[in-house]
């Protein structure tokens, strides 16, 4: 069994970040669904807190610190979405966020992490200048280090969302999410699987950025290709913890072409009237090849539109 | 007092409409409440039934008809949204609907017109053609013409929108909606100003499309100059049932850039994660200047965000 947190955790997680972070709903399309050919709960995270799920991990994690412990405030490195997430969380306690974000995260999500009071440094974009940046910091100031999704309490609260797609939809057979490094994956595997034993859990990859399925398939971690993907928030690879998660509580990882993220988010856009990141469209665009591989009408896909977060001025449409 | 439809008449559109639309949203954002210094409150049509309000007026005047009309069919000329709408009501009962639209209207709606049934004729872009383009198939076929606005069904239908935003939030001290030829104020006036009295109902119009202040200010019918604005839905007229009834019951019209309706739009997307069209912005931009005026952070104001529907392929921001 891996070491990540228990569904109890979770349950615990839901009670503690409830008061500060919104129901979203699960909304449905029936044109959509026809085009789907079967039924489909959009979870509309776009409109979290923060305009992504990150705000639920980041406010357990932040509120799971000791008060002593939390004065000294966090620190994380993240593409963008955590970052927003955990200076919510952590202005929300009152309490100092520093944040690391590759030189290269777009410039609404540099905004967004000033707006919410974190203090931002700018790094190469590489994991390994992250990592160190993130470390620099913690040295000079003492604060906790909040990882992305190698953390049990990140973990817990991204599952938050899973649990409320299936208190309102308790009839869902399977759930689609993206993966990245693998925390809201790993989480919504966790407790899908507790709430409903044989709940289907299905990661949605682009196949520009494959390392989960790879890693998955080869049982190890496998490194990162370079991954040049629209689907900017899912650049990062999976950690140890997420890989045993994984490898226990999904059924399987969907590859997405770009071509596919792109088409899947116009559609949404377009139907649905939601602005959704390229990240979450991969959802959507695994859950439409789920459908049209199953072809049952009936058959009840949850997905997670994971957030809302983008740059309008740079749009893929054409 | 104008010949318009009666409060009473509002009340049995809502009944009859109900089964066959959607019950919106109305949704807040304290980011935007914060900037605008009042407390807002969007009614989100963007989510209606064909993407806009105006699935409400049609689906009342649709199903107004005795059975003997109905079976004859619908026709109309729209710059779009109405068009669908019609389209949608008319495939509800069964019944054909011949469409009139400016070939310069927007891809988006012409596809949508056909994809709910709706036989669609493209004319030259002036309302001359629309208006004998109509006429011809009403006497090939026999069908009745729903204008879109110089109807009293279609106007009790709009007028549910506003019922709604009061059933919801009564303590709505004002509703902000755009105008164009005027069904949609001219509803809102009549049901917000009955269901409470006090109430202000503000109109929404771009400058560069001001024919409705200028009509209010003259107390006369102007014609329209050169509409050059983004709000493609705001470009018909005013007619003397809607002047006439505007004249009674809306507090003044607010007139709004293009700058800031594209500022507007984009707020809404980036802030809201919502899909709004620029007609829908030019309440929004109305809505933010009213509370500028007043300054008071309480003020509770219904903004009704119109429709979503627009060609992605060609947005405003750079």
């Amino acid at each position: 069994m891996a070491a990540g947190p228990t569904f109890e955790e979770m349950l615990a997680a839901q009670a503690r970040v409830r008061p500060h972070i919104h129901t979203t709903p699960l909304l449905t399309c029936k044109t959509l669904d026809r085009q789907a050919g079967a039924r489909l709960y959009f979870k509309c995270e776009n409109f979290q807190k923060t305009g992504s799920f990150k705000a639920r991990g980041a406010v357990n994690a932040v509120f799971s610190l000791g008060e002593a412990e939390a004065a000294r405030g966090v620190v994380t490195h993240s593409s963008g979405n955590h970052a927003a997430a955990l200076a919510y969380a952590a202005g929300l306690r009152g309490i100092p966020a520093w944040i690391v974000m590759p030189a290269n995260s777009p410039q609404a999500k540099q905004s967004a992490v000033a707006g919410y009071g974190g203090r931002v440094t700018l790094c190469e974009p590489t994991l390994e200048a992250r990592e160190s940046t993130a470390q620099a910091l913690v040295a000079q100031t003492g604060a906790r280090l909040i990882h992305p999704y190698d953390n049990p309490a990140v973990i817990a609260g991204q599952a938050t969302a899973a649990l409320e797609m299936l208190e309102e939809q308790p009839e869902l057979e399977v759930i689609v999410a993206p993966v990245s490094g693998g925390g809201l994956l790993s989480g919504t595997g966790i407790a899908a699987k507790s709430r409903k034993p044989g709940m289907r859990v299905v990661g949605a990859e682009p196949r520009n950025a494959d390392d989960a399925f790879r890693s998955l398939a080869a049982r190890r971690l496998e490194p990162a290709a370079q991954a040049v993907t629209i689907a900017d928030g899912l650049r990062a690879t999976l950690c140890p913890l997420t890989l045993a998660i994984l490898r226990e509580r999904v059924d399987e990882i969907l590859l997405v072409k770009e071509e596919e993220i792109v088409s899947a988010m116009r559609s949404v856009w377009e139907r649905m009237k939601l602005v959704i990141e390229p990240s979450a469209a991969v959802a959507a665009a695994a859950g439409a090849a789920l459908a049209a591989r199953h072809a049952e009408p009936a058959l009840r896909i949850g997905i997670l539109l994971t957030g809302g977060n983008l740059d309008l001025g740079r749009l893929p449409f054409a």
